[in-house]
């Protein structure tokens, strides 16, 4: 019996070209994430040589990725250095977010600051990937002008989706709310673009981890626009899935002998807690307007309203019961729509945990990025990719 | 607002050190992974120059952990190059099962071949760890005396627990079915030997993984003894979770409102398809034998069994329904008592399964190592530990 070779890490041999990669990339990374430094901070910061560092930060110059700002403020000990940035013009990331009744364009530069942003309001429900996506294509249009006028260039293009998509592909395998099914975005989308597509709930799980303040390394995500999704994150990364469905917390069974739910389950979570099910307990039609509609009338204390958003919580909180059963999480986070319902689901949601989890503490949190959270993970996503292996940029220039 | 590093992969810098054990964890893994191979051909397959690989190989041999066989066979191409083989002395992997009804001991060398193995029946329900590490001191001893015999070494030991270990200690935290709360089981076992616990049903998975044919890189081990625990295997990793729970199972609510469990929820998967609750059903009494009497009874078509074990392998599949729709793996894997059990609860499993999901296939399977998978994966993975990072071992040469 030989022992086979599953599961090795870092399996690639250690080459001269994947060194420096992985080098450039933690210079990029340290000089993101601690700001302005030195040459001599940033190597004694990844334990390489001043003379190693200042190699890689040149090259990492003349692609534009990092600025040199001028000598840092006296004080310090030792010869005064340039301090080195992120910089703040040339490549970007470009974000956009397809919702069942919004699309969303958003623009960040390398440093991760916002620069530039268009929405367009009104359903996509039914409507061909190719009507929408022209609609997608002026937002876009509008938000690489803007671009050019701030000397930025888009590095890549990624778009989040209310659905399924096939793991490392543009294909949108099935979006119930739109009516997709099968559909790949590619052909609609700008050609000269690097394009990603993912699912929202996804993106908004990468804004969490990015963006959040004291997001753990460990978490499930729940987001809603009108299904509901998840996406787990595991020491710091997305467990996607063999296919790239892993998250579909919407279709784990609440009540197994339950209404019957398009996907050919039975009391699914959905059928308790996505937006349909909450409209229907409330009487008021889904469309643009039903969120805003609902958070209005639970905050006048609308009886029935708060009573279906209660209902929500207690079936999120059964299927939250296996999930962290399941996964461990160190917290969970609600995103997407229902982090504007929060004050009246959380607490039912809560109990329910409480009553059915003995054991350990289980942390409820909300996005403070709400509804935004998909575009901007996928805008800073394309930023990350950057940092993480910079050479995709370096060699090009 | 600046990018934070989360999420950074491989961020230890390449130090000299760090190359070096990667590489010298190559060698190992390749020459087990394809059998006795020249230095040549595992230059050539891992990518680095034959005098790098030489050097590489005679740490390995001064070590004890690589062997030259002598020249290959003729026929090939150039030169004849000396095979090399993983060791059959010296280094050794110890791996022990607590069972509830069971104590097993199990040694495997470097090159993943049984040598020895101890076992012992006898039920360690609410016996104290003092008394039960004892007997397995014995059996450990015994094994022990077999290596010394057959010139192997242990390079560590691993034990296998039913119940749930805190993350990267040696501590029991619970083990509802021996009645144990909060042991630390290093005080018990000799102090010699590098120690790891771990959760049987995480042993039963990594088994599965290095031993199983055709084992994807993700998959659900669904294991049970007594109670029903499951382990999480994601492109080749244990899902471990935040504090080292993740894979309970056993307490994913099945029917919310079902009857109260021990764990302080309700209608979870145990209170339907663990033993006990079989048991129950069938209406014989818990112990060493009863797998055995189940089993014996469903061969013979007692319908009062077969009945039960169906109604097991519903719930079973109600439970993965919804970790199939979180975690989208590749396939379930059924190990531990449930393997014997297998042509009786897997119908019903792949019944409910089909008929709540309706996209994809959903491969169930069963493992061929049976009960014997936790305490094979123990000892392989105190092998594994050997080929990752053999510096551990040349180090001390």
């Amino acid at each position: 019996m030989t022992v086979p070779p599953h599961g090795t890490r870092s399996s690639a041999p250690d080459t001269q070209q994947g060194i420096r990669r992985r080098n450039l990339s933690r210079v990029m990374h340290t000089v993101a994430a601690e700001g302005p430094r030195s040459r001599a901070a940033v190597a004694s910061r990844i334990g390489l040589t001043r003379a190693a560092v200042s190699t890689l930060v040149d090259e990492l110059i003349r692609a534009g990725l990092i600025e040199e700002l001028g000598p840092e403020r006296p004080g310090r000990v030792g010869r005064p250095g340039s301090a080195l940035a992120v910089s703040a013009h040339g490549p970007a990331g470009l974000g956009a977010e397809i919702g069942v009744d919004h699309l969303a364009v958003h623009l960040v530069d390398l440093r991760g600051v916002d620069r530039a942003r268009a929405e367009h309001k009104g359903s996509n429900r039914g409507r061909h990937p190719e009507r929408v996506l022209a609609d997608l294509n002026r937002l876009i249009g509008e938000v690489m002008a803007k671009a050019r006028g701030l000397g930025l260039r888009p590095a890549g293009l990624a778009v989040a989706v209310p659905g399924l998509v096939a793991r490392d592909t543009t294909t949108v395998v099935h979006a119930p709310n739109l009516d997709w099914q099968g559909h790949d975005l590619r052909p609609f989308l700008p050609g000269d673009l690097r394009l990603t597509v993912d699912n929202e709930a996804n993106f908004g799980a990468l804004a969490e981890l990015w963006l959040g303040t004291d997001t753990p390394a460990d978490f499930i995500h729940v987001s809603a626009e009108i299904g509901i999704g998840a996406a787990i994150v595991v020491d710091g990364h997305l467990l996607r899935g063999t296919r790239g469905f892993a998250g579909e917390l919407g279709h784990v069974p609440v009540h197994p002998d339950g209404p019957a739910c398009p996907c050919g389950g039975r009391g699914c979570l959905e059928q308790y807690a996505g937006e349909e099910a909450v409209l229907r307990a409330v009487g008021i039609a889904s469309g643009p307007n039903a969120v805003p509609a609902l958070t209005r009338r639970a905050a006048s204390g609308e009886l029935r309203t708060r009573a279906a958003l209660r209902d929500a919580g207690t079936a999120l909180g059964i299927a939250l019961t296996g999930a962290v059963h399941l996964l461990d999480p160190q917290a969970i986070v609600l995103g997407g729509a229902l982090s504007e319902l929060a004050p009246w689901l959380v607490p039912a949601l809560e109990a329910e945990l409480g009553r059915r989890i003995t054991s350990g503490e289980r942390v409820v949190t909300v996005s403070a990025l709400g509804s935004r959270g998909p575009v901007l993970g996928a805008a800073h996503s394309v930023v990350r990719a950057v940092l993480d292996d910079p050479t995709g940029l370096t060699l090009r220039s």
